[in-house]
């Protein structure tokens, strides 16, 4: 998506680690127009699937995932985070590891709002080694539903999780698909 | 706001502890549709204000300030929690008790995002006792921008926070406003 690649070249900042900052329209600060049209790309993209739910993880996938849900007329979820092993009997729960920040946390859907009839889109801004997306897979798994398919705003192709999520089948959908960050700032796109 | 209260009088459940659990639509599981309804109406409260970032909390209010930024057309910055007490110098850091969790964290904003030129509409899920409101609204100050309000969607009046902000100059607008809570699930509106 055209859009998206050249605010990530306007806007974006690599830092050390392969971190590839985009705080400032992204996941921090957010321009709520950039993530409208991302939503209709994806809405464009997904146009053949009957998705009845969108379903994130905080905090950043929340305002992509609530533009999806919009464009595509349909409740959004987020699982939420949660330091605690202690798992109540009422949400479906799986452990996924962050890159970011190099923790592990428990992540959470009540059982009241993922269910069997569901047609579920995932939504997340960062695809890297895809423990997050496999996660939500899990969720929807556990309660019976079906993924149709993740929309990603920014993959970082050369991290692999992407490649390893559709050799499994799942259809996934990326908006910028970076090959390469180069020492020098410099981007190179798939 | 009539179909914000209609909501909350079918979906909306009391819990023990005066908890008013609304996670079907508006803080687990959301409706966008009406998130987009919402931030309609605080446009039109807010119509007269120049209005050029919106500021929220993670996690639950992020699908409404995304929802504003977009009808106000201007980005929104959601401030993150933190346990750690360790604050760097590029961001603004107030703490925050929790009512809901019993707890108190560090709510930080990246100096980047937040300034003098800025001139805010705050916008939360629930107002109860007014903390996380009179944490945005110090982050703000801290970067020498101007609060020109408050957007909420449900305000427990009877807690008394809001009009504890208002008697402090605040311009708050909330779109359910709760006068009593039964213990057998009834509703009150003011």
């Amino acid at each position: 998506m055209e859009l998206l690649e050249q605010r990530i070249l306007k806007d974006g900042k690599i830092l050390p680690g392969g971190i590839l900052k985009v705080d400032g329209f992204l996941n921090h600060q957010i321009d709520p127009a950039l993530a409208y049209e991302m939503a209709l790309e994806w809405k464009r993209l997904f146009a053949g699937e009957e998705i009845n739910k969108v379903l994130t993880i905080e905090a950043s996938g929340i305002a992509l995932a609530c533009m999806a849900g919009y464009v595509f007329r349909c409740p959004l979820v987020f699982a939420k985070k949660s330091k605690s092993r202690n798992i109540a009997d009422d949400v479906y729960a799986v452990e996924v590891e962050s890159f970011t920040h190099g923790n592990t946390n428990t992540v959470l859907v009540s059982k009241e709002y993922l269910g069997p009839g569901d047609r579920v889109l995932l939504i997340d801004d960062f695809l890297a080694t895809g423990a997050a997306l496999v996660g939500l897979k899990a969720l929807v798994e556990q309660a019976g539903g079906q993924v149709e398919g993740a929309g990603i705003a920014i993959e970082k192709a050369f991290q692999g999780g992407g490649e390893l999520l559709r050799a499994q089948g799942l259809r996934v959908e990326s908006l910028a698909r970076i090959a390469e960050m180069g020492d020098d700032g410099s981007i190179r796109f798939c």
